[in-house]
């Protein structure tokens, strides 16, 4: 680490950023558990549809669910929660996350709007009895709701419950840095990668049987970028995912999206055009946020380990704390 | 047109595949319509998670929703019906599809698999209610449990109930080529343009106002081809559109899957290598199956307007069967 | 065509922007004729490198060798002139553009700027011989050094000395569209095709043998777009390609660049951002922009047909000149 | 470093794969010293034109000039030998390296093949005084000329004569692994990063003011892939550079090129289908050849600075070499 870091080393050192988390746990016999969650996280505290971000994603490796980026790769903007759960949940999140938007904007689905909503997922199916639909819409709606600013919870939450990272407990990880007056955040949802592949601590190579994982990487910042911009940020992440140790494995969705909350996308304006000052890429700050890039993804995949706890899920299955100093 | 017509001018001319619709219609008050539905396509009649087919998509213009093509494009493979319905129901017809794979499936979500589901979407506001959540997951189901092969229906079914395509009523259409022994299949969900466009009518200038519109194309071949070649299949549909008029609008999702029967990948195959056969790119029958993909697609879109009737929505909205020769 | 055209319908209709040519043609024995040539697009009249125009590119088909565009989509900027030849001229050419762009900036190379150039190129060795190394840097220089605003010189020009197009002779075209004060340039060079295939007129069946072509789209405007909106006009070719009866054959390297002179960026400024206005996404002057692509791509193509005179090449092969009304 | 090395530890390992590097060193004037070079990676010994190889790139950062990756991304074949040298000299060997496949092939230009070169780049400047055209075509054919096989001769040689990486001398650098009878070969030319940022060594804060950077990766493999499982394997590069400690800085351009010597492409075949065998992307194997792109492309960075020497340049510039275990 060679930059500042935030206050709280979170992504909710951006202004605004909030995140919230429902966390599912519940043993239903000796072969089934519920152990999984929502996580969300929200550009601003005003209305996401009518006040839009600008926004972008990198494909790491696509072996993932992510729905959503389409739209946000055409127009460059993001205007609802970025949402996180279950590779079986996608469905039911857009779903609450739907609705959680139609209540606030009468607007969409009548005179014209339609919304798009970005779920991103990992697979939870070693802990979690992921065949079972225990997240429900509601919880996506819960999730959105109680999202804060502040101290983001880390660890085995939201939709971190579940997760398994380097063959230990994963799940939710954060960590910011400042550079020249900006802020950039990443959140990340770890599930990936096996102990033997850590370079951050020496885990030996006894290995659990783990299913195919996955990361999410989401990144925040107050630097004003466009989404070409915010494209390249979000290529850094794989870099990032170099530093720990991860391969890119094959089973392994690798999706990181970000987001700009500077330079707010107004949806109802009837003007031909917006003038808006980005960053010039070729400016020295620029490198700064890359660096901050590949700093924040390998310290919020470290600090997913540090943060969550043994966590007791489906079949027995036990993955532990990863002893880390 | 130059090549020759299937024997029934639709998808379904290509030998295994398989379309299934559910149409959901309900005045329920003066102000609101229920007038939308589901629409399957299945590439084969055998298990699509265990005998997957190669896919690939074309992103023409990504104003739009459509969950699942990431993982298609990073393995190229498809392993999920395609399913088609309105912009607020892929929650819900996403979990149906998971529902009814997961049912047939023990092994996906327990033994370490995942499954990638694909939706596609197009906006059908103008004459549904989609506020409300009239598309149940149950009603994905159906439309895969009803599936058939043999003529498609067209016109304003399944998730074309409610679709406007030029300013008249618009929706499901299909088309077909035969190109030196090989089938080539198109099928369209068609929601696009203003009359002043189209160019394979005199449609005058006095349009309606509808609101942005979209086109999903999907196209079946049994032609052996990996995903490489099918994506540059379906990046011709682009060419297809421009002969019926579309400019490709702003707010238009346009957006072209396709999929080889040749050539399944058997997910449980624990061989390290397989071998097949693929045409190769510089062999004549490629332009012809180029020509085949812009030929359907524009056969196809003018085939749902045909094959549509008038139709009445919400707010006593009506939209007209065109007028064509 | 239902926008209005430019003054010159050319290109150049894009204040500031210009275009050269030099020809080359000789006859050098009965197997070899020079039957080639350099077209040079200019964005604006000022240092191209010191004032960059916002650009983007579009692969249609990738059958091509253009160079210079990672970089245009990486940055969005465009620096040099956009150069067009024959398939085995690029290396020269770039040479040539090369020697140009340092004559005039002694700070490139030496004060840690790069230069990225641009040259596209179609395959015209069906009239030309074109392994005879018949182009060299110094016809770049020329063609850049004689450029010009006002009429565009079309058909059996520079780069499209020997290019040949639906059968006939092709070659250079251009074609221009107003819209709500802003204008829309495109200049072709045209090479792809069969004559059975032209939507635009009845050529017959009766085709010669020729080599498999290309077409290089190129697109100015003066409306302010960043390079995320400039890669959305350049994909609307396609469908100006789809109207054509072109069905972007396997060999047919189908490329479009696309570049805005508005907003230009200063290669000194050392500022760390930069206000710029651009038009929205969602306003309706983006759709007629669109439009204006795709009916300008379609029109110069035929243009280009249209002004091409029946021209002999190699091996005594003559391509007629097409009859149009 | 995890897996095993190959017998050289270099590309060469590769069955086939040869390299041959042209270095041209000469102090013109107090101020003007030529220090740059040419290096040429033939896939085989045989005709790579009419035996093509499968391959893709992965553009990790496109502020690079690199030409000839268009057509290799839309057909997956590579029909050239692998170029590089310096920003200024790609037009120089794009023409050296055509006219030595045009005498080899007097089928290429004549009979309808065109014929796709690749040639990357990075930036020399520092050193070596690239405004000075100094790389001559033949320079190009004598790198293809002396290719040969067995240890590759690494360091300040060939393109990387000039190069400067992490603030000490790099260039050439190569490394292999051997994967369960697979060999993954990896060469890059190493031009970036800051002494501050590497994680391989200590080399303090004191940077010399280099020019902006860049880094290209060629990576070589027998294990049978198709274009976009080498594209796969080529994206994995990015986290090889994370490891070093790169941030892939603004001005890096960062281009990975792969291709399998597996599944030769005959040009010449008329057939209409090829049959060929792949390996299966689920295969544990496919997860050792990313953990071999990962780790090569750390190690063929250090040994570029490992065995690169002392090197004086223009302007009296010395680059030293870096002091490594």
């Amino acid at each position: 680490m060679q930059l500042k870091r935030g206050s709280t080393n979170g992504i909710t050192d951006v202004a605004g950023v909030q995140t919230g988390h429902v966390t599912l746990y519940e043993e239903l016999n000796e072969q089934d558990t519920i152990c999984t969650g929502v996580t969300a996280i929200l550009p601003h505290d005003g209305s996401l549809f009518r006040q839009k971000v600008r926004a972008a994603s990198s494909i790491i490796n696509g072996y993932g669910k992510t729905a959503g980026l389409i739209q946000v790769d055409e127009l460059g903007l993001l205007e609802s929660p970025i949402m996180l759960t279950n590779t079986f949940s996608i469905g039911a999140v857009m779903q609450g996350t739907l609705q959680y938007m139609l209540n606030d904007h009468p607007e969409i689905g009548d005179t014209a709007s339609s919304l798009n909503i970005v779920v991103g997922e990992c697979n939870d199916s070693y802990l979690n009895s992921m065949r079972v639909p225990a997240v429900k819409p509601e919880h996506a709606v819960q999730a959105i709701a109680g999202a804060s600013g502040g101290q983001v919870e880390e660890g085995a939450v939201g939709a971190g419950k579940g997760m398994v990272c380097f063959g230990y407990k994963g799940g939710i990880g954060t960590a910011s840095r400042v550079v020249e007056g900006y802020t950039m955040g990443c959140l990340v949802l770890s599930n990936f990668g096996k102990r033997e592949d850590a370079l951050f601590a020496d885990f030996g190579k006894k290995d659990m049987e783990t299913t195919d994982g996955s990361i999410m990487m989401i990144f925040a910042t107050d630097a004003p970028l466009d989404n070409r911009q915010l494209k390249r940020l979000a290529k850094r992440a794989s870099a990032g995912l170099g530093r720990t140790g991860s391969i890119i494995g094959h089973g392994s969705g690798d999706i990181a999206i970000a987001f700009s909350t500077a330079n707010l996308y107004d949806h109802a304006s009837r003007s031909a055009g917006e003038t808006v000052s980005f960053l010039r890429d070729d400016h020295p700050v620029m490198n700064r946020l890359f660096q901050a890039v590949v700093e924040t993804t390998e310290e919020a995949v470290i600090n997913s380990l540090r943060q969550a706890e043994t966590t007791e899920g489906r079949k027995g299955r036990v993955v532990e704390k990863a002893l880390l100093d």
